[in-house]
C-alpha cells in the first residue's frame, strides 16, 4: 500500500504489469510538466517505500522511462527528467547507445515475470500461457510424489547428487526417442535448463575465452556470458541451421583465447526465427566441430514443442562432443525449476562436482513428481495436445499477420515467428507499448544489438486480431526505415540469413 | 545390477554407503593380491557399467582408496595398484601432497549424498540424522500449498523473481526476530544457502580476488572461492569469535587486489567449533569492517538450531555492510534446496539481475509450502523441539567422550563438538575408517590443509558408546602425534585458537 494517501495505488492483476502501470503514470507526470525538465525522481528505495512496491518493480518502471528517453540516468544521482528536446534526440540515438546488453537482457526477463495473466499484451513473450498449461497434471504428480515420500522420506536427506535417480532413469527413455544413448549416469539435474546452461558454461568457458553463438539468439544466454567475462564470436543463423561458411572463417581465422572450443545452440525451433538444423547441416557442423575441437552445446528448450524426429546434433554425436540441455518450463511449468543435462561421463563427474559446490543437492520431491509425469506418459500425452493446438495458433497467426501486410522471414514453426515488419521495430515495439502490447525486437536478440526490422512474435498469443490492426496502423504511422537497413537487404549473400546482417568479423 | 555375474552385487541400505562397500572390497582385493600392484584398474565407466553403479559411485570409492595410499591415479591413464612399499610412504606423506583441497571438499560433500540411513557409522556427518526430522510437516505444507495453487496457479508461470512474495514476507518476521530490520523487497530467495553463498560471492568478487574465510571454516565454501580463482585469506577463529588482530594485521598490511573486500563467516554456531561471536567482538569486526571497507558475508546456515537472542553482525549494521544467508537444510529437509538472502536494495537488485540470468525463476510451490510453515509456526515449534533433543545428545556425547579421555577445544553448544584427539585426525580417520566410522579430521577444515590432532563430531549423531571405544583403541594404537603439532601446542599465543596455527602470513 502506498504510504502517502494522494498517490495512485497500484495493483498486481490489472490489465498493465505493475511497473507499466507505474511508468504510465510517471509518464503521464512528465508530459504535463507536473514532473518538469531536470526534476530527480525518487530514490528506488524511497519509491519502493511510497508505493508501497518493491525495488524491482521501481527499476523496470523507471528503466521503461529511461528506454523512452523520459528520464536519463546520472551515474551516482539517480534518475532525472529530460527535457523535451533532448527526449526527441534520444529517440533517434543508436540502440546500442541507449542500452547494455546484460541489463536489458536482465530486464527483458523481469518482463517474464510482470506480465502475468496479461496475454493479449504480450505477443513478445517466450512461453506459452498460463491458461495452456495442466495445471491438475502437475498437482496429481506432486501428490504422487509425496505419498512416495512418506515410505521413502527421501524430502528428509541431500538427494542424489546428479539428481532423482527416477527422474534420470525416465529421461534416458526421453533422449532414446530423440536417438540419443546415454544412461541415467550421464544425466545431471539442475535448477532449469538456464542453470544447466550456465553450469556447463562454467565448466568449459574461462573469462577471456570467445565462445560461438547464434545470432540472432537468446539475449539471457549473451548477457549470461559477457557476465562471466565470456566474448560471444556470433554465428548467423540461415535457414537451415548454423552458417557453416561463417563457422569455418570464424574458426580458422583466429587462433589462441580468441579461438573458440565451444558452440552454444538452439537446433530445434530455433529462438527466435523458429526454424530448426536439417540432417545435412547438422553432419556438416560436426564435421567442423571436428577439425576444429569445438564442443558443441545444444540447448533444446523447445524440445517438447518439437517432433522426436527433428534431428539433434547430440543424436548424430552421441554425446561425444556434444553435451544435452532441455527442461519443461515450456511444456509443464515455468515454477518448478527442474532442468537436465546429458553428456560424456568425464564432463558429467565435473559438472556433479561444480553442482554439488554451488547447489549441494537436488529438490528431489520435485523431481520425483517430474519422473512420475514422464513414466505415466502424462507429460507426453499433454505435449501431443499442445503441439496440436500450437499449430491452429500458428495458422491463424499466420494468416492475420498475413493479412496485416507481415512476412514471415523463416517458415512458421514451433512457438516463435520470426516477422519481418519492413520498419525499425524498437520504434515499433514504442508505439506498440503506449498502446499496452509488449513486443520483443529483433535488436534484442543481436550480441551487439543494431537496427532491425524484424520481430520475434508468440503464435499462442499472438491470435487477436486487434494487435494485427494496431501493427499495421503503428508500421504505416512509422513510414519507410532508417537507412541502412540491412535485414531485408536484397543485395545480401546466399545462404539466406535470417537474423539480420551476418556480420562476420566483428566480435 | 552388476553385469559380470562374479561381481558383488552392492546395494543402497547396507551398513557402509556404495563407495564404502565397492572400496572395502577392492582394497580386499589388493591386500590378498587378487589385484596386483601394477594393476590398472577398471575405467570408472566400465567400472559403473561393471557393478551396475554410477559413475560417481566408482570415483568416491577410488578416492577413498587413494587416500588409503592403496592405488595412485596416473594422469590421463587412469588409476593403478601401488605396491606395498609405496603404500607405507604414501602414508606418511603430508597431506597437503595427498589432498588438493577442490577435489576433496567435493568428496566430502558427496560423501554426505551417499551416507545415508547409516547414522551411526557417520559421526562426521554435517546434518541432523533424517529420523530428527518432521515429515509429516513438510507433507502438510506442500500439500497446503497444492491446494493454494489450485486457485492461484502460481505453477504455471515463472514466479517472482526475488522468490515467492509469501515466504519473503515470512522471513521478514524472522529476521525482525533476530533483531534485523528489513522488508520483503530486501530478500532473495536461492536453491540453498549455499547458492545464495555463491551468488553473493558472485557479485562482490572477481577471479583474482582475495576473500577473508574463518580458518578453521566450511572446505564447500573454500572449494568454492577457488574455483572462482578467488584467494581465501584465512582468518584464525579464537573463543570469541574471529581474531580480530589478525584481521587487523591481514587488511593493513595489503593492498590492491590483495586486500580482501569481503569477508566471509559464521558468526553462529560457526562450522566445525560450534561456537557463537559475542557482542563485544561483533562490535570490533564491524568497526574493523568499516574502517577497512570490507563487505561481511554472514553465514548462518546453523541460526534455527540457535538462540534467536545470539548477535549477528547483520543485527548490530542492520544490512549496510552485511549480507546474510540463511537455508533451511539444518532444521527442516535438505532435500527442498531453498535459501535466502538479505541485504541493501542495491546489492538486492543485482542479486536478482544476476539470478535472472542464470536460473530465471524460483521453485514456486517449495517455497509457498516453506512460507506456509513459517507463517503457522510450524517451523519454529519444530525447532524448539530439535534444539531441546540437541541438548541431551550434547550432553550425553560430551560425557561419553570426556570417559574415553577426549577434550573439546571450544565449550560444547549446537551441532557440532570440535575434539582434541591428541592425534593426527587423519592417522585416526583413516583407522576409524576400517571399522566402518566416517570422521572429518581438522585438516578438512584449513584452507591449506595441515596436519591436526582436531576433529569434528556431530552430537546428534555421536552418542553411541561404540564410536567412543574405538575412537580411544585407535588413538592409543596411534599413540603419541607426529612433530610438530601445533594444535595443542602449549606455546600458542593469545586468544586461544580455536582451529589450528594462526598461520598469519601464509596465504
Amino acid at each position: 500500500m502506498p504510504t502517502h494517501p494522494n498517490l495512485p495505488r497500484f495493483a498486481r492483476g490489472a490489465l498493465a504489469s505493475l511497473p507499466e502501470q507505474l511508468a504510465l503514470w510517471l509518464a503521464a507526470q512528465i508530459h504535463s510538466r507536473a514532473l518538469p525538465a531536470g526534476t530527480r525522481l525518487p530514490s528506488v528505495r524511497e519509491a519502493a517505500r511510497q508505493h508501497g512496491l518493491s525495488p524491482s518493480t521501481i527499476v523496470a518502471a523507471y528503466d521503461q522511462l529511461q528506454a523512452q528517453g523520459l528520464v536519463e540516468a546520472r551515474a551516482q544521482r539517480g534518475f532525472f527528467v529530460r527535457d523535451s528536446g533532448a527526449r526527441g534526440a534520444a529517440a533517434q540515438a543508436a540502440p546500442s547507445q541507449r542500452r547494455a546488453p546484460p541489463l536489458d537482457a536482465a530486464a527483458m526477463v523481469r518482463s517474464m515475470f510482470e506480465h502475468r495473466g496479461d496475454k493479449a499484451a504480450s505477443p513478445g513473450i517466450g512461453t506459452l500461457p498460463a491458461d495452456w498449461l495442466d495445471l491438475p497434471l502437475l498437482h496429481r504428480a506432486m501428490r504422487r510424489a509425496i505419498a512416495d515420500d512418506a515410505s521413502e522420506a527421501s524430502s528428509l536427506r541431500y538427494g542424489d547428487p546428479a539428481g532423482d535417480l527416477r527422474l534420470r532413469s525416465a529421461l534416458t527413455h526421453r533422449l532414446a526417442d530423440l536417438g540419443i544413448a546415454g544412461n541415467a549416469g550421464q544425466i545431471v539435474t539442475t535448477a532449469g535448463a538456464t542453470a544447466a546452461l550456465d553450469l556447463v558454461a562454467q565448466l568449459l568457458l574461462a573469462p577471456g575465452d570467445s565462445v560461438l553463438v547464434d545470432e540472432p539468439g537468446w539475449p539471457v544466454e549473451f548477457a549470461r556470458l559477457a557476465l562471466m567475462g565470456v566474448k560471444c564470436v556470433p554465428v548467423p543463423r540461415v535457414h537451415d541451421g548454423p552458417d557453416r561458411e561463417a563457422m569455418r572463417h570464424l574458426l580458422g581465422s583466429r587462433c589462441g583465447p580468441d579461438k573458440p572450443r565451444v558452440y552454444v545452440t538452439v537446433s530445434v525451433l530455433h529462438n527466435p526465427t523458429g526454424n530448426s538444423i536439417t540432417l545435412a547441416a547438422a553432419h556438416e557442423v560436426l564435421k567442423i566441430a571436428e577439425a576444429h575441437d569445438l564442443t558443441i552445446v545444444e540447448d533444446d528448450s523447445y524440445a517438447w514443442l518439437a517432433s522426436a524426429q527433428a534431428p539433434r546434433l547430440c543424436a548424430l554425436d552421441q554425446l561425444q562432443r556434444t553435451v544435452y540441455v532441455c527442461g519443461f518450463a515450456k511444456i509443464l511449468t515455468p515454477a518448478w525449476r527442474v532442468g537436465f543435462l546429458a553428456a560424456s561421463p568425464a564432463l558429467v563427474e565435473r559438472a556433479i562436482d561444480r553442482k554439488l559446490l554451488t547447489t549441494l543437492g537436488a529438490p528431489g520431491l520435485t523431481e520425483r513428481a517430474l519422473a512420475i509425469a514422464l513414466e505415466q506418459g502424462a507429460l507426453r500425452r499433454h505435449a501431443d495436445r499442445i503441439t496440436q493446438r500450437l499449430a491452429a495458433a500458428r495458422t491463424r497467426t499466420v494468416r492475420l499477420a498475413q493479412e496485416a501486410g507481415f512476412r514471415f522471414a523463416t517458415p512458421p514453426q514451433g512457438l516463435f515467428g520470426w516477422v519481418d515488419t519492413g520498419v525499425d521495430t524498437e520504434r515499433l515495439a514504442a508505439h506498440m507499448h503506449s498502446d499496452g502490447w509488449l513486443l520483443t525486437p529483433g535488436s534484442l536478440f543481436q550480441v551487439t544489438p543494431q537496427r532491425s526490422t524484424l520481430m520475434r512474435v508468440n503464435f499462442a498469443v499472438a491470435q487477436d486480431a486487434r494487435l494485427w490492426r494496431s501493427l499495421r496502423e503503428a508500421r504505416d504511422n512509422i513510414g519507410k526505415p532508417p537507412r541502412p537497413v540491412a535485414a531485408n537487404n536484397p543485395s545480401l549473400p546466399t545462404p539466406t540469413p535470417v537474423g539480420g546482417p551476418p556480420n562476420r568479423n566483428r566480435a
